[in-house]
């Protein structure tokens, strides 16, 4: 479908070109075909919205979570990262069966359609149960599946890399190349060096991103340093897990040393603050990896540790807490977050064509509403998005050309049967 | 009006019974008359209001905002508080007339009130403007006026000690006790040693609280060092300013003896978490405080700084960045962040009789809405209030027994019109 979007605030994205005003957007099937003042002549429009009092910008790319944990939001408070998992989530998790995990997934991806992202990194169990849910709603996501998840199915990691090679050719590039896929290797505290290299191996045979937990906690990073001499990121080195594109989730605990080796083998570090903050994880070196030249994205991790999956409150926090901590107003700035959310993100996951709105790229675009009490007046659209938007300002989201929103209703996904579906999963999951 | 909010989750405020279940709440004229599972017999509700899957909450206090600030949101961003103050507000401020302060002020009220904020502190110019636009809108607020404010008008400050004199006598405990006043001491850094002085001996005189900005940054505090030989905080006890009842914003830099101060003269911090953060202002030590005994209330500062009026987001940060920094997941619990949003801020304010649900407390009621997907499941209402919900969650505001808000429409500001006159104003203000 062509859509045509008048009168709208634009956020491109760009670093270099961050706001150029009000404009037109025309969308050609899935393509941005045209932003600029004009109608481009003999543009045929199936739809027009009228944008006038929106801000259109790229769609959100959640660079790590794990969706389903939504139904565990809530639950289990004020832990730290240890006790939580080991006491509260994976007792729970033992219980997870394919249905629950569809069930919280599916509740997951509408709260990240309502507000504002059209992209995102999952990692978790069953991926090809949540990977059919994708492709249902309509968003892009990078999956991620790995050989300790198969662990769960097969005994041996030689049948279950078949299975992973195999999971990598039904779905890597489906559903017009929305889904894209990578290995998960969970962490170096649950892989040991065996796992490790049997990861990284199997990543550069069958030619395959890895997405990892690295450098969460402080004990983490002891932990290693006692086990192997060296920190996890050192570890991962010697593995060989960065022969291949790596995302690395949280990466909070790193000496200089260690951000050099992420510089270097072009590792995309996500930064998750909602999770680190409320799990007392730490709070990563986010300014110095940008001075260091390192792209940085953003992520909500699970909601369980979160507790929500709204990505203008992970774009508020990384633009706040950096300024306070390094007692510097003018660290992370609104642009800077913006551009972490869309662009960086979109790169680490493999997207080439998304996160920025330009001609030639894909149409994931969403339209925020500024006529809110919250964002009158509307002084600086580039701010308004970091520092006074929530995400229930979303009003419109498209995705490759698809309208996933419109008005805040959802397009793809029944949402009132999503919430009694996932509550009675949820009580299945936490009842005792 | 009698009302009863019927089958609704109550969040009580207080630290010993912070959560009740679900229950039954009448409300007769501006009192709790009722809290529990019967409707009480004889009572005849004039509305009843469903509270199926809402959580019925105390009104939140906003101690610290300069409501006429939200004109300015988003315009000067990524400053350190010198530079945004001296440079951006100050030049902006001289333009400010009444109308242009009482559409702000307007505009300010109505974002507090669709974000669930019943009452609040105000400190601006021109307080009577401001006091006339609350007792329009029904929100319960204590007015910070002071002789610094009044310079602008008089000359010397035997004439301003009259004009406060007069200002507390016509507007404390106006509009049924809804209004309170307090003196504004704007900070040490603005006022000189005589001023504090005079300060001291009026707010003792006229037997009223004193508001003031408390060590906000270090170069406040190491500037008042060098000139007075002490920090702001034991100039302003040799001042005398604490022989009263104080209520401090911001209280970042303290050492230990700082804290003492305020635990001994019952002086109450406000944290404002945004703001600090935003304005790099510096990370204020609320879980030592809170260990001190000291009751820390929240606010969210004027919105040019913050750049909402969201007191959710207030306490969701206040939740989250002292875990991450202090390295301690149960630091801050979900609890204590609404014990200080709501009986700290009413105690700091001079409300004695709101802050609770409990019977004979006045009725400052919010209901939330728990149904959105951001809280489902609602495994946890205490957790889900602080880690989960937006202000916008909020749908029903009751304050002194009288609606103020009822399915997210408001009942006393004509929302479209202030936003309408708001956009004016700001364009008076901003366009040079």
């Amino acid at each position: 479908m062509n859509i045509l979007i008048k009168n709208v605030h634009v956020i491109t994205g760009n670093m270099n070109n961050m706001y150029t005003g009000i404009m037109n957007i025309a969308i050609k099937k899935d393509t941005i075909y045209y932003i600029g003042n004009e109608i481009p002549p003999g543009f045929k429009a199936e739809r027009i919205i009228e944008g006038r009092e929106m801000i259109a910008m790229p769609g959100l790319v959640n660079a790590h979570t794990h969706s389903t944990m939504v139904l565990m939001r809530n639950a289990s408070d004020d832990l730290p990262l240890e006790r939580w998992l080991n006491e509260s989530i994976l007792p729970k998790e033992k219980k997870l069966t394919k249905d629950i995990i569809r069930k919280g997934s599916m509740l997951g991806m509408a709260e990240m359609i309502k507000s504002g992202t059209t992209t995102f990194l999952d990692m978790y169990l069953e991926m090809e149960t949540i990977t059919e849910a994708v492709i249902e709603t309509g968003m892009r996501a990078n999956i991620s599946y790995g050989l300790q998840t198969c662990d769960r199915l097969f005994q041996g990691t030689e049948f279950a890399a078949k299975y992973c090679s195999d999971f990598k050719r039904k779905y890597d590039n489906a559903n017009n190349g929305k889904i894209k896929t990578s290995i998960e290797v969970h962490s170096v505290y649950l892989c040991d060096e065996e796992l490790l290299r049997a990861n990284a191996k199997l990543s550069r045979e069958i030619n395959s991103p890895v997405h990892i937990h690295l450098h969460e906690t402080r004990i983490e990073v002891e932990t290693s340093k006692l086990k192997y001499g060296r920190s996890p990121i050192k570890e991962c080195l010697k593995a060989g897990i960065f022969d291949v594109p790596a995302i690395a989730a949280h990466t909070i605990w790193l000496d200089d040393e260690d951000m050099q080796i992420l510089k270097d083998h072009h590792v995309t570090p996500v930064h998750n603050p909602s999770s680190n903050l409320k799990l007392a994880s730490g709070i990563a070196r986010v300014p110095d990896m940008i001075k260091m030249g390192i792209d940085v994205a953003i992520g909500t991790d699970g909601a369980a540790s979160n507790n929500n999956m709204d990505m203008f409150e992970e774009m508020h926090l990384t633009s706040l807490i950096h300024k306070g901590v390094k007692l510097d107003a003018t660290s992370v700035n609104a642009s800077q977050t913006i551009h972490m959310a869309t662009i960086n993100g979109a790169k680490a996951l493999g997207f080439q064509k998304i996160g920025m709105l330009e001609v030639g790229m894909k149409a994931d675009i969403i339209l925020v509403n500024t006529t809110g009490l919250n964002n009158t007046p509307l002084n600086n659209p580039v701010s308004a998005i970091v520092y006074s938007t929530r995400g229930n300002d979303v009003d419109t989201v498209i995705c490759n050309g698809d309208i996933l929103m419109e008005g805040r209703e959802l397009k793809t996904i029944d949402e009132e049967k999503v919430k009694f579906e996932a509550n009675a999963a949820a009580k299945q999951l936490l009842e005792s």
